[in-house]
């Protein structure tokens, strides 16, 4: 009877660690995933930014979901990174969604249209305007579940070896620029080169290409243009907020456990705010050495600007007249940025204003 | 014999079993926290941050760091929160720094101080200027651990039932506005009120105070100002990009298994960019609503201005000669400030000033 006593409580015992021990292993079963992502490991912010997400998923997961993060070229080229999560050479990849345009220039809206949202209206309309849940629905059909994860904040026009004072300057000038800014500026009569950031310095060098855009002061100094090009433009208006993604292989995301969704989700809200604000801190001591070294900055004239701004809006109107995925996300989106734009002229605008004129005062 | 071998093997799989399960009860114990904050529930988006935070802790966590906020004066009142976080009589708290002026006016650079830094360069400071490191040093006298958790962004100026056209015109004017603005405003003749934010609305109707500012078009809204004043001036030169912040108890958060400090960091993150897209939003719906209602929209005057960014210099000339805690931020913090704006000036306000200009045009 006692014996019978002891076995009924032990087999108690046993069920309640049984029950306790499987839960676990199926809340966070131990996972090693790989993720390319379009960047070499020297620029650290790019980089950095997967790099970040992955260190704290597996701080968030008791290293049990871990993340090996591989550089562009190691095992997937730069710009396929798209494909090879899609057919599930890797479980995840970290990219810009416009490299893709060539397949649909509708990938653009993830990263940045010409004239489009600043770095905070990005993250607003993807969160707050409907932009995720029009991105995820268009990306179904390529197997991939996007997650926004960082910014480069406004980005730079580029190198130039030549200035650019008008519209017509910009005659056959061969400009190294990627995705659907050169379709803009196609109608201008730029000749746009795609060439990957590794190559950039050789083929501006060697005088293949005129002109070159990157990001801005700090990675752009890493890549050595200031040694190849004088003038400095600004702004990117192509890239006013582009926004950097998460892409993850649909049946892998559809396979995770909550935790570890969470976790995707929470670190990349996470690296959001993190790769800005490491931009933001590195880029003016960047451009200060740039200065002194001999660089010079240029802002794009307003007639300049404005031949690009006219050329953009009627690819615009072409793009959506021909593309229904492109139109339905464009429609959205044109009327967030409006409404964002009116916003920003207000206390946004005027503060940054009053304390950038106080800068120039400053004459620091 | 039969029931020693049985109490051996049951031995032997309850020790392996305990080995496991301590493991994981170490790593993630049932936790449960109370979180005090300074706003109320209708404030959707200062209250919807730590809500946020709540909800993202106990899905990383499988629901075993359960964490419950409660509004502004639900068990502790909506400017008591330091001293709540402080004596333990909550774990953690959901507040803005610069209510805590009066003990020490260092508090005021966790939030935001007068021509301070805008939302992104405020996050910049915080994670990679030195401001969490100059910051969490400052509050270990306080015995609390801060982690920035949230931005609204620029905020307004506030309402006013008389324009305000010269420096002259704030002169005895009751101002209800928070902190360490209302220093730089008495040397102005300004007569700063603290009021919190539920009695502001009575005050400004019965004229108790003329003025009020509170954040910006959506919580304002809310809070139903513009039924008692006329004029809605902006930019809240006082808030450029005022963050609120997570305090977390020292010894509560020393005590934390490595996860959950993971998890209170990665979400805190995440609501910094969550926050400040809501507003963002949700403000330019709210302006409209405002404008059609009969809200008159008005700029400071640049000589308005002017008067008090050089009472805020001479404020924090005096604060920084009597307070060494002061200074050692403040030297490090006005450095740091200097280089973002040489910096924006260039891509981000060139891009943004291109777009408000355009967004002027369509006059919508």
């Amino acid at each position: 009877m006692k014996r019978r006593v002891f076995l009924k409580s032990a087999g108690v015992g046993l069920a309640a660690t049984a029950v306790a021990a499987p839960a676990i292993a199926q809340s966070m079963p131990e996972l090693r995933w790989r993720l390319t992502v379009s960047w070499p490991k020297s620029l650290d912010t790019l980089y950095g930014g997967p790099e970040h997400l992955a260190k704290r998923v597996a701080e968030l997961t008791d290293n049990k979901f871990q993340i090996r993060v591989f550089a562009a070229g190691e095992i997937v080229p730069a710009l396929q990174v798209l494909d090879a999560v899609q057919n599930g050479t890797v479980e995840a990849g970290h990219t810009a969604s416009y490299y893709y345009v060539g397949k649909d220039p509708t990938f653009a809206f993830d990263t940045s249209i010409p004239f489009g949202l600043n770095a905070r209206q990005q993250y607003a309309w993807m969160h707050f305007g409907g932009g995720n849940q029009l991105f995820q629905e268009f990306m179904k059909d390529y197997g991939v579940h996007p997650i926004p994860c960082g910014n480069t904040g406004a980005q730079m026009g580029g190198w130039f070896r030549k200035e650019i004072k008008k519209p017509e300057d910009l005659q056959g000038l061969k400009f190294r620029i990627g995705g659907f800014a050169g379709q803009v500026l196609t109608k201008l009569g730029v000749v746009p080169q795609q060439i990957g950031g590794g190559d950039i310095y050789a083929a501006l060098e060697k005088g293949t290409i005129d002109a070159a855009e990157w990001v801005g002061p700090y990675d752009d100094e890493k890549l050595g243009f200031n040694k190849v090009a004088k003038y400095y433009y600004y702004p990117g208006w192509w890239e006013g907020g582009p926004q950097v993604s998460l892409y993850v292989n649909m049946k892998q995301w559809e396979s995770l456990p909550p935790i570890y969704k969470a976790a995707l989700q929470a670190a990349s809200g996470e690296v959001n705010a993190w790769m800005v604000a490491k931009y933001d801190a590195q880029n003016p001591p960047a451009l200060r050495r740039l200065i002194a070294g001999g660089t010079v900055l240029r802002p794009f004239t307003r007639e300049v600007m404005e031949a690009c701004y006219k050329s953009a809006n009627e690819l615009y109107a072409e793009t959506s007249a021909k593309n229904a995925k492109f139109k339905k996300i464009y429609d959205s989106w044109v009327q967030f940025r409006n409404e964002q734009n009116l916003w920003f002229r207000v206390s946004e605008q005027a503060f940054d204003r009053f304390m950038n004129d106080k800068s120039a005062q400053r004459k620091s």
